[in-house]
């Protein structure tokens, strides 16, 4: 009831944080002006206008300042971070085909999917212009991986949905390509600039990971369970996702049940009833308290890795994140 | 007639440069290889095994080289190249919604936009990493930039398609980004790994520069005169393309001239004898013949600058490849 009112983590990142935060807005407005190409700031605007929770671009401000960086560099990093961020939202939708996004239309049905496409490319293009600019080449290592994980993920993303046998390893991969990969490569590399030990560096990273893997199980969690925030119940199950809570239920079905997900997932013939009768199948597993607890033990293992780094008001901050994400499922 | 038996500047490049060559390849084949998405080497196979002329890589590793390079880090970045190519061909066919490429149906029909979209990014990605391994920061620059100018000129030819106000410096910013901006890159980053001197690199990057630009230039000229390698005449004009023929009869247009242009390229109103007619209109303002010459300029400029870079067989056959770019127009 006092949701609207609470004091969130993230709030008080932003206010920790709020001059560089600045410097990163200013540093994505300035970048993404096309002196050639209109089109390129109207897509973005639109996209990064839609306030986004900043989450990204705090992880890389946060991780580099509690290690006691003072440069400018890790403001670079931030908006390299959103960039890569924003560029595959705006290659999601087309692939997603979403009509919706932050609540608003998605730029691929305001303009086309074209321009979706190539100002997708122009963000990534922009985002290793900038990291380049940190003339730092293990931050540039990390980066670039990141990238490729994230690409890899979406493609197996595509080639497991509606496959009945994806495994809780595969699942694992996509999560990291989706998210996980984004957070700590931004944790790790604000501790690189700052010039941290290697220990704190592996925290750091230990911690994006966590959390990001935390943050998504949530996500695909809340798919099944509903909240408060109007995110649509069983989108998952109409693509054809194969989430944790669906790996589970098939994982111990037998018979009808089998024949039951075959049809529904595997050969994506629906019918009404079908969402009711999955999520009781679900259920019946105990899916979603055991995917809870999973949640859970990331979410402690992300806070568990600051530990090993410098304490702090950040460091608290980030600790309190942890809890933060999964904080709508316990 | 004797065309097919003829040996080309490419042949002989691809002679010369056989060995590294092979390197590339083994590299591009190495790198596609996803553990996790089977379905990203079968994409990039089919794309990359239809045969492309591999003209991007062939002119780092010839930069490299005539500048008296001998290490591996040049065949790292001509598989860079050929990398980011390969990416901007997967996202074009999205783009163009293509049905053929090379004469095989293009991968987003083989397969969907998604996959095309997706393993686009994760070869752009690939490319990064590569490049990264140089360890070469300049190189890193300047790959970075010619990919932003590459998604650059993509936006500003989808939105001057159709445009009639379209200029000449509009149309070049657009071919620098199609075309002359990663062979520049490729001939610039040959130099600077090979530790050449300013002046020779920069000399390197106005012939690759050039080079791209007569080339491009001449698939435009072609797409009005037709050739004998199959390439079907009049599909500019059927996309509303704004190339140099169309900008240059439009800028000599009155009256009912006027009237056509803006009905079949500015509204898209096309019917039966229009290409006919578009090609009259273009002939009486000279303008193939007035874009040939362009070209022949353009390759000259390319041959010209060659002259300040280290003589030798390598030199010898990027100046006949500046040749035989614009020889079928000659």
């Amino acid at each position: 009831m006092t949701q609207q009112l609470q004091i969130t983590p993230l709030d008080r990142l932003a206010a920790a944080l709020a001059e560089p935060l600045e410097g990163v807005g200013e540093t994505i407005r300035a970048r993404m002006v096309s002196e050639h190409a209109p089109r390129i700031p109207e897509v973005t605007e639109h996209l990064i206008g839609a306030g986004g929770k900043r989450i990204r671009p705090m992880l890389t401000l946060a991780a580099s300042r509690l290690c006691g960086y003072r440069g400018m560099h890790d403001v670079r990093l931030a908006a390299t971070v959103e960039f890569i961020h924003t560029a595959t939202l705006l290659h999601d939708d087309v692939v997603d085909q979403s009509g919706q996004r932050r609540g608003r239309p998605t730029a691929n049905l305001l303009w086309d999917n074209k321009s979706s496409v190539l100002v997708g490319d122009y963000l990534f293009a922009r985002a290793f212009q900038l990291m380049v600019e940190t003339g730092n080449l293990r931050v540039l290592d990390i980066l670039s991986n990141a990238a490729a994980t994230i690409a890899e993920g979406e493609v197996l993303q595509l080639t497991a949905a509606s496959d009945l046998a994806t495994s809780e390893a595969t699942y694992l991969k996509i999560v990291r390509g989706k998210t996980a990969a984004l957070f700590s490569a931004a944790t790790e590399t604000g501790g690189i600039i700052a010039g941290a030990d290697d220990e704190v560096v592996a925290a750091l990273h230990v911690y994006g990971d966590a959390l990001g893997i935390a943050f998504q199980m949530v996500d695909d969690l809340l798919d099944w369970q509903g909240d408060d925030i109007g995110k649509n119940t069983g989108d998952d199950f109409r693509e054809r996702k194969m989430t944790l809570p669906i790996i589970r239920a098939v994982a111990g079905a037998e018979g009808d049940d089998w024949a039951f997900w075959a049809r529904t997932i595997g050969k994506g013939r629906q019918e009404d009833g079908d969402l009711h009768r999955a999520r009781a199948l679900i259920d019946a597993q105990g899916a979603l308290e055991s995917v809870r607890k999973d949640a859970l033990g990331w979410a402690d293992r992300g806070r568990e890795a600051l530990t090993r780094c410098p304490p702090g008001d950040l460091r608290d901050m980030l600790a309190d994140l942890s809890d933060y994400v999964v904080e709508r499922i316990r």
